[in-house]
């Protein structure tokens, strides 16, 4: 896969998707990654890329003519054109693993202000926001969208992650988990969990994971019943 | 306030919050901001933090001890301390605003496969979601959170930008913007945004915004009419 972000802060990338796992996936070739600066297509010499709102209000919009010359300059018959945006659908785990499957990603890291109307429309497959909070810029909901994207990638990830990634996938949260020491502060492990009896530690497991869903997110509990049938 | 963030990767922080808003919060003393390496509180000379889970599973969870001592050397009475996990309470405007009262933030940058839940009982106060997505760590999520905080702070924001903010708070998504050209690829800037009658670009913005909240976030617009008493 290749992805390219368009963005005001070209300095800022790939700053943390150089580490970890994604820091990985590019240097061995999984991800093709590439930020391109919006102000290199500015019409004028100062750089200018922003503009006053038709109608008034506060803050500035990107011009669209600088913004959709910026997308076309990468853009494919291939490509998928994100757009961050908090009006976007709201990302989630299956939306990460559809977007896996496209060959190019464009990610535009929109003003918090806004993108010119016009721009969606000619050149915007979707619009995207990582959740119902107010962000300085879109460079950090990029980089969201891609470290979700680039570690269900085939290759990103070992065989151990994998398997983590499935668990995520039955649509409930984590159950408790606990390592060394035995006693902590007075803290002990749940017995059951050093018995070595696997199949009652998986029963455990799922026990909690349910009871922890229910309490804490009636909208997962809810969504998960219903999956499984039982609603 | 201070923000404290724990983490395996120091080096990727500040990163982008070093640009924009928060880059000039950082610079001006509206928020102290400093990166605390868990490695730092090993307990060997290779600096083993992690340790495998009781009762099995894939992955690996941070040594309690380590990572409480890591917390504890920031930890104040005047700390919150907050744990990047999909198990928490899904970040939210709100909250946010909420956490922007505290004077001391302390966010420990999870690993994904979680951490010993004795660490959540010693001395976590709050566990923070944010998003129904896998990250590949708690890197980015502890950048989220930091920045949905530190631009609700006294001072981090001129006036242009207070205001956007607060049309967020009146839990509707944006209405549609345009911006020079009025003409772009034939498409037109609606007229009315050019008409100069406030009243009436006001009623047709609000009739936009409650429109797209209807039509693309049914959640949300549940939740406004509650809200306002509609319903």
């Amino acid at each position: 896969m290749k992805i390219d972000v368009l963005t005001l802060f070209p300095e800022v990338f790939p700053g943390p998707l150089g580490s970890s796992v994604d820091g990985r996936a590019l240097r061995s070739g999984v991800v093709e990654f590439n930020a391109v600066n919006i102000r290199d297509f500015a019409k004028d010499e100062r750089g200018t890329v922003d503009e006053r709102p038709y109608g008034g209000g506060p803050g500035m919009l990107m011009n669209p003519v600088v913004l959709t010359e910026a997308v076309e300059s990468v853009k494919t018959r291939d490509s998928v054109v994100v757009l961050t945006s908090p009006r976007g659908e709201v990302l989630s785990h299956a939306l990460a693993a559809e977007l896996a499957e496209a060959r190019h990603l464009v990610i535009i890291a929109g003003h918090y202000e806004g993108v010119d109307e016009r721009v969606i429309e000619e050149v915007v497959d979707r619009e995207i926001s990582i959740g119902d909070y107010v962000l300085s810029n879109g460079n950090l909901a990029a980089m969201v969208i891609a470290d979700s994207v680039i570690r269900l990638l085939p290759g990103a990830l070992g065989d151990i992650a994998s398997a983590e990634q499935d668990s995520f996938g039955d649509g409930l949260l984590e159950f408790p988990q606990y390592t060394r020491p035995p006693v902590f502060r007075n803290r002990a492990v749940p017995e059951i969990l050093m018995s070595g009896d696997h199949g009652r530690i998986a029963e455990y497991r799922r026990r909690m994971s349910e009871r922890l869903t229910r309490e804490r997110r009636p909208d997962l509990w809810e969504k998960f019943l219903i999956n499984e049938g039982l609603k």
